[in-house]
């Protein structure tokens, strides 16, 4: 009834959770954030959803996982003493198949979310109005901006190229950490390419030789109109093009990695 | 799971919902404002309203309403067709006392929310986050400010005097607009005390002669205290005390119309 909760998402792979203690570490973050003891610990965790991987027969999946504060009779905005945080998780099947390079448009829309936009919290009604927003113009994704500096997308975060160096927003209270972010930053290390996590005005998004919107689902998505304005010639540029393969690489690597 | 959704919390009085109108007004405009189409017209959601009383035996009780986005298969932020909106009514016991003239301290906090407050969504956290911290450092609400600006509080709106007229920020995307809002200003009109809906800087706040927050359950409470700063000598002002009996006269008199 308040949104008072924290969720996060986590695809298996051949029973194996994905990049788990991050999701883990996000999840305790989360829960500090929004000054709620989580009521199982790092092992009891990891052991609930073993078990839940293992009672939906492993293989692929994506498990929703979430805690609210609990339930009280009072309909009362003050934390209450000793009550049990409520914990969902399930499990929904998840197809696993080599994606294609798939490029998408965009539209600039001012960011209205709140301010604390590194808490993956259920209150997600401004994502979802921005993104529909974004939907109903025709674009497959909003990007974000606060005051001209670009922020993420609405389900997504954002890189640019310039000059043959990758930027993308610094982690800070305006964006959601997403473990692909995590992943695409790992990958331009190994593969030689610089990138760096600092600021990106409109002027510096629009004028960029490539742009890219990242998420678990769409993975590296090239971006390639913002509004009306053509990125890189309306052409998937080349360091979009590596840095997809190398993912696909990861992710061939990551599935050949069977179960235990 | 996307508070996605609305609310209204309605007061009744001897089977009488509270200003049902303008309750309805506010629901319409938040369903229109998250592009939700309302599942009734206003007169549904009366003959509703009505038959919920008269089934909890009429006399005095509080319902919440709460109109979410419903139910699909997927889990996905984009809207889908089809779907039938979820609506939820309840009727919680209300207790009608002549309440005390009950002063409060508050603390100052910058307004990290949405800004779309405006809406009444169910998408709490950022206002709960806000009322906790206020609670954990010892005072009873937050005032909230933008950039210096007052907006409101975080289950209140706010009301300064200095020099003998009233003044509260005006209904903007930045404040919800309370229906115990418009009842003061109704009372301030005719009670002949000047009132006027204009920004207030946090140097106004601080220096004014009285201040007080207003909600349907706080009324009219005054604030003598905001972190350290002592307002009006830490004494109930004569505006305050004017306006306050002025609200419990128009309360006798709502609460002497009987159930039809």
């Amino acid at each position: 009834m308040f949104a008072d909760g924290i969720y996060e998402v986590i695809p298996v792979y051949h029973g194996n959770p994905f990049r788990l203690n991050d999701h883990l570490n996000r999840l305790q973050y989360c829960l500090e954030q929004i000054k709620l003891t989580s009521p199982y610990s790092s092992e009891q965790w990891q052991t609930i959803i073993e078990q839940l991987i293992e009672r939906n027969g492993g293989g692929h999946m994506s498990i929703y996982l979430q805690v609210t504060r609990g339930v009280h009779d009072e309909r009362d905005h003050l934390y209450k003493e000793n009550i049990t945080p409520t914990v969902l998780l399930m499990a929904s099947p998840l197809t696993v198949a080599e994606q294609p390079l798939t490029s998408c448009k965009a539209t600039l829309l001012a960011d209205t979310r709140w301010q604390h936009c590194d808490i993956k919290s259920i209150a997600l009604l401004g994502n979802i109005m921005l993104r529909n927003q974004a939907q109903a113009k025709g674009y497959d994704e909003a990007i974000l901006h606060r005051d001209g500096k670009i922020t993420e997308g609405t389900t997504s975060n954002v890189f640019i190229v310039n000059g043959g160096i990758v930027y993308t927003p610094p982690q800070n209270n305006y964006i959601l950490g997403g473990i692909t972010r995590d992943v695409i930053i790992e990958i331009c290390h190994t593969a030689g390419v610089e990138i760096q996590q600092q600021c990106i005005h409109i002027e510096q998004l629009l004028a960029a030789d490539e742009v890219w919107i990242s998420s678990s689902s769409r993975e590296i998505s090239p971006v390639i109109q913002i509004d009306d304005k053509i990125i890189g010639h309306g052409k998937v540029g080349p360091i979009s093009k590596t840095l997809f393969a190398e993912f696909q690489h990861f992710k061939r690597q990551l599935l050949a990695t069977k179960s235990k």
